[in-house]
């Protein structure tokens, strides 16, 4: 255990090549650093190298401005994309829902048993405040923003001033059931989750749970992927499965499917928050918690 | 516990109505049963009524020939399918394969451990018998039937002569790999049992672990089905996933796919040979062992 | 489909015999009754017999008061252990909470999602209700009910009070953390659940994710059960487990114990509100849903 | 991807300070290496920091050899418990066996696979070799052992002697339901995995099955873990476990549990064959494959 107690997030990648480790490694030390998690990973299908690094002053807190400082010559030869971060910041979330409330509930209860490191930049809806009358929202801004084929543009520059007015890092689609247009998925690229409400890939569009019912699936299962404009093509972050038997209905799918996807859609945030998440391509690279 | 160590199993299935456990059961009590296991189910959205009912003589053996003639007159005001056999008479099972052994493997190993109540009647391969070095045969009758675009016809008569000719119950494609002909599926309709090496539905045709790895999914599958005419769509009788990660390659992905896959096909069998599989149009019942 | 939305669940044991299931079903069937699930269980070990039998008028609706009319004497003669009750009673359910509040704010959501059919009758904490800020109770009954060694009697006296005055049906242990009495106990026999936060049987007693840690076991799970007056002993419902790994300190075995610990006791909850729950002695006979 | 395709595995464990990883991976490039994959983990509680990397020569193979020679001196200063050696340096493996082969057979054909990367040094059975007779042992040694109370000390030493003249490095108590003395475990200490047929813990001692049917368990499980003199109180590799029912008697957990056996021994077996497994006190880290 270090002397600090603000833990340093290093998450980065490149084209793999020998003695990355060693100066990214070094570097730490030089600074007076001591590494407390290293995860490493090479895609030795794409020579891609990935490594998270969490570490802490040995003897004095760094800070997050200085070890930026003190990295980035180290890392520029490798033509690094690299972020870092203390892990007391908190990222700021948007979550935005429709008319089923099961993830919000869940979010916002794991937000209040601190297992979920974030401040809640805001809850939007596309059905007003009252649809929700089980949910205490407290201090949280609530914004309603109808939507209609007529009016989608003029929603979405609403949203998009929410999320620049709010400093929104991660926007989370909880059952948000409307499909963002292409310049928002753009926008939000990297930093847009949503819950697919079921098995990806299989059955993709409307009803799914239907679907899987007139199928005769013996499993269900949800995925919680990025966002991208690909309808249901984002990197997939995490996927669960149930056991179901034909005395399931349809409806009973759905309530099932609510379990799965609440746990999910929980899951992929809080790898995302804790930087367990990088991209690889249209694949993810999620390092264990 | 009867006194009747020869349990005979009904399956049967018909357009519910009232009244057909209580003629079912009433011919069961009055021919001196005693009903040992009953499940039901009734598809409220067809209106079908299917049930499995397993009981035996309470004073005395029944027979299976008796119940059947017992039960012919009570059954047939109701328009019943079913079907009445001894629990100890085996099944003939043909099992086909192809390069991969692991399924077979798994599937003599059991019945090796009387966990498949069955007889194996042949195994039939594309590949020779030495190709498979480490497997003990016994007296099990091993067919090598090479096939090519050619000959295909000329084989599927083999294959037929070998299923007829010895009276076989059931085929199971233990990673076959071969597509059967229309006429050959329609001759073995819900007596053909494939495993799919993949999750079904998503990764159809070939290769679907590669299709899996790329697309980077979290978990993968195996599906067990009864072969139709439509392939990869029949009727589903298990599933089952594992969890990966971005560190598993796509040749990682065939070696867990090779667990997931022998497990399945051998409960799917398994299940079938306890009369515990019914069909429900393009779906099936399966009751819980 | 029957014509009826108001189906009747009997639930029946007793010494099996030959000819139950046909007097049971000939009964419905003469009193106008349409089977729509029947699950039976005949234990070998024990001779006994178990069942669940839901059923509707197949031309217009019974009613549950007749119906048991209809069938005591019927099943009189077989020294039956038996229920009837219609589906849309729902059960008055007591929910007990100490500190950690996360199994109460689970089951308040599946009620308010249908999920739970029941209504509650009230909630117990030994703590007062601001200790739930984030949870709200609506018009259900908050009963602050301290306790220490010294006023333990006392405070029986009064959840004795509140289980009688409130028509309680079920008690459910939603993470409590007192030990009841053995009057309680037993007064509340077969219809008081616990939720055990750990894996039973294995770690008993207290901290038993810490238990767990120290162990390093991969696994951990919970244990929803009736409470017996032998402590961590009662039959149990059901069970679930979630992989860990060396990565994981206590801490986060008792978050991750968390979600087991909900899910757990939500179906346990669910099993009993819907007479799929049946004592074998010591054990339980849990009919799936 | 390297040129090599010979990768070295270095394991090292030792107490926890800053500069480590900067040291070892500034050693490995400094030798011409390329780290593929590196795993680390701190041990908060005892101060302990475990890693194993994966390199290979970046533009020439290495060597073990040279590369042991030129780590040495690095690690030294860190008082580290360390082991390097090529991956495709096999492990020779002994497998013990008693009356149920399950375990024995699974390895088996997961080898014939080239799932498990040892050779196999031999087979040891306190029954004769007729009793396999649907396993094909090919060349592998098999050793008729036979043990009872009063030849105990004897049998042990013939086994010792095989170990020795064998130059065993793993022995693998495949259902071998002998104890060892505890002679016999110190000198296997690390070395020595065995399949608890059950959850541990809970039912430990004789009979565990039957112990879980007794108790009405729902989920039932198995365990690897090294051995030592503590019998069932190894350090744990891996555990697993499958759902149950009322409906399934003693004997048909049994049958379900060699599944859960086979698979979790295979799991540890692969993963200390691998270098995944480092012992942290009597707790194991096992990196994910």
């Amino acid at each position: 255990m270090t002397l600090s107690d603000e833990p340093l997030i290093l998450s980065a990648s490149c084209s793999n090549k020998p003695g990355i480790v060693a100066a990214v490694s070094k570097a730490i030390f030089d600074m007076g650093g001591d590494i407390a998690d290293l995860q490493q990973f090479d895609d030795h299908g794409t020579g891609q190298f990935f490594s998270r690094v969490v570490f802490s002053g040995a003897t004095a807190p760094i800070g997050a401005q200085k070890a930026r400082d003190l990295l980035a010559p180290v890392l520029a030869p490798f033509d690094m994309t690299w972020s870092l971060r203390a892990r007391n910041e908190r990222r700021r979330v948007l979550i935005m829902v429709s008319r089923f409330d099961h993830c919000l509930a869940d979010l916002l209860y794991r937000w209040h048993m601190g297992e979920l490191n974030m401040e809640i930049a805001g809850i939007v809806s596309n059905y007003p405040r009252d649809i929700y009358p089980n949910l205490a929202f407290g201090d949280i801004p609530f914004h309603h923003l109808p939507i209609s084929k007529e009016t989608k543009a003029e929603q979405e520059a609403k949203l998009l001033d929410i999320v620049k007015s709010g400093n929104v890092d991660l926007v989370v689609l909880a059952r948000y059931m409307q499909i963002l247009s292409e310049e928002m998925t753009e926008h939000l690229a990297g930093r847009c989750i949503n819950i697919h409400h079921s098995f990806l890939p299989g059955f993709k569009g409307a009803k799914p749970y239907h679907q899987a019912h007139e199928r005769g699936v013996k499993l269900i299962g949800a995925t919680a992927h990025y966002v991208t404009s690909d309808l249901d093509e984002g990197p997939i972050i995490e996927q669960d499965i149930e056991r179901v038997s034909h005395r399931d209905t349809a409806e009973e799918l759905v309530r099932k499917g609510r379990d799965i996807e609440r746990r999910v859609l929980a899951r992929a945030v809080r790898a995302h928050l804790e930087d367990r998440v990088l991209m690889n391509g249209m694949r993810t690279i999620v390092f264990p918690e």
